[in-house]
């Protein structure tokens, strides 16, 4: 029984990665999709497990053969969703979990049309600001130009199917289990689990 | 901003209206629509808590100006769920659940397209015809009568949005409950709540 797909944005500063990684922490049933990347590995990052790291040769042979659910260049280093490793994560039945941005999600959209998209907002811009700043001693007008980002990927926000505001933490992560839990009662996708109990009942 | 109307269905004998009671017990957003009989009160019954009772001539007055999402006739009584109380209900933000058959649910879904459906089965035949029969001292043939009509009607579960099996009563209403809550941070339901948030972030 395949899983479902999960596209989830946000602006930086909303605590997506936080909110991503305690779901998949407590739900057994989500995998977190990890990309492939031609950048090299930071100190501390894994291969296969942060990104899969490969070369700018192999990375334009996989775009060449359609292997890519999205992809981006960002300064000069490419970044991308390989189909064939999410579709082998959803045939185990797993639900699996793409972080990308609002070009990123129209590109699955387009290829994959049952994912299910999840927009997360900050709860307003002064505290985006703040969360903004918190990250480091930058002056005003690299906060200035991270505010203008953040807002021109909020404007986008109606394209998604779900809604969150990130305003406290461990109800937000209630909120988007609750998504999670509910799309699994779905017909389409309790029927084919459910066809012993179906044949005995219907006999 | 509107609720959600949702249609709860099952045979007698799946535990439909414990869960369902337990919800609106639960989830102050969630009410029960009280639907309107022409037939007479039994001892204990309430006016406008377990039916609208009224006459046949008024029930018909309403069919004829079109204010039932749904009626039927079942021994000579009519039944039937009220448009406009139903509405008044949504208006105010409730979620609304009406606990019909799937004769009902067809009407309903032809008039509130937007109307989310739910069908809930017992976990197995054998558990089913146990429930059936520890309802009181009947013969075989009634109870294969009761068991053919909970055939009959789980035949239409295709017919629904979202399925679920009651097998552990508390893990039943949690699911159910999910389907609730997720359905909340929809964006068509978001949008109009938040307009003050995504004005302040998008300004």
């Amino acid at each position: 029984m395949p899983g479902t797909l999960y596209v989830v944005s946000a602006p930086s500063g909303a605590g997506k990665t936080s909110l991503v990684n305690a779901l998949v922490e407590q739900d057994p049933a989500v995998s977190l999709s990890v990309s492939h990347t031609t950048r090299a590995p930071r100190p501390g990052e894994q291969d296969g497990v942060n990104y899969h790291f490969v070369e700018k040769a192999q990375f334009q042979g996989q775009v060449a053969q359609g292997d890519f659910l999205e992809h981006a260049e960002v300064f000069g280093n490419y970044y991308g969703t390989s189909r064939s490793a999410v579709q082998a994560l959803l045939d185990q039945g797993q639900d699996v979990i793409l972080e990308i941005d609002w070009q990123g999600a129209r590109q699955v959209r387009a290829l994959m049309p049952g994912c299910v998209s999840v927009f997360i907002l900050p709860p307003s811009r002064e505290e985006l600001r703040r969360r903004l700043t918190q990250r480091g001693q930058d002056d005003e007008a690299v906060i200035d130009g991270r505010m203008a980002e953040a807002v021109s990927e909020m404007s986008h926000y109606d394209e998604y199917d779900y809604l969150l505001v990130n305003d406290d933490f461990d109800r937000t992560l209630a909120d988007l289990q609750a998504i999670f839990t509910a799309q699994r009662f779905r017909l389409a996708r309790q029927q084919p689990l459910l066809q012993g109990t179906l044949d005995n009942l219907l006999s």
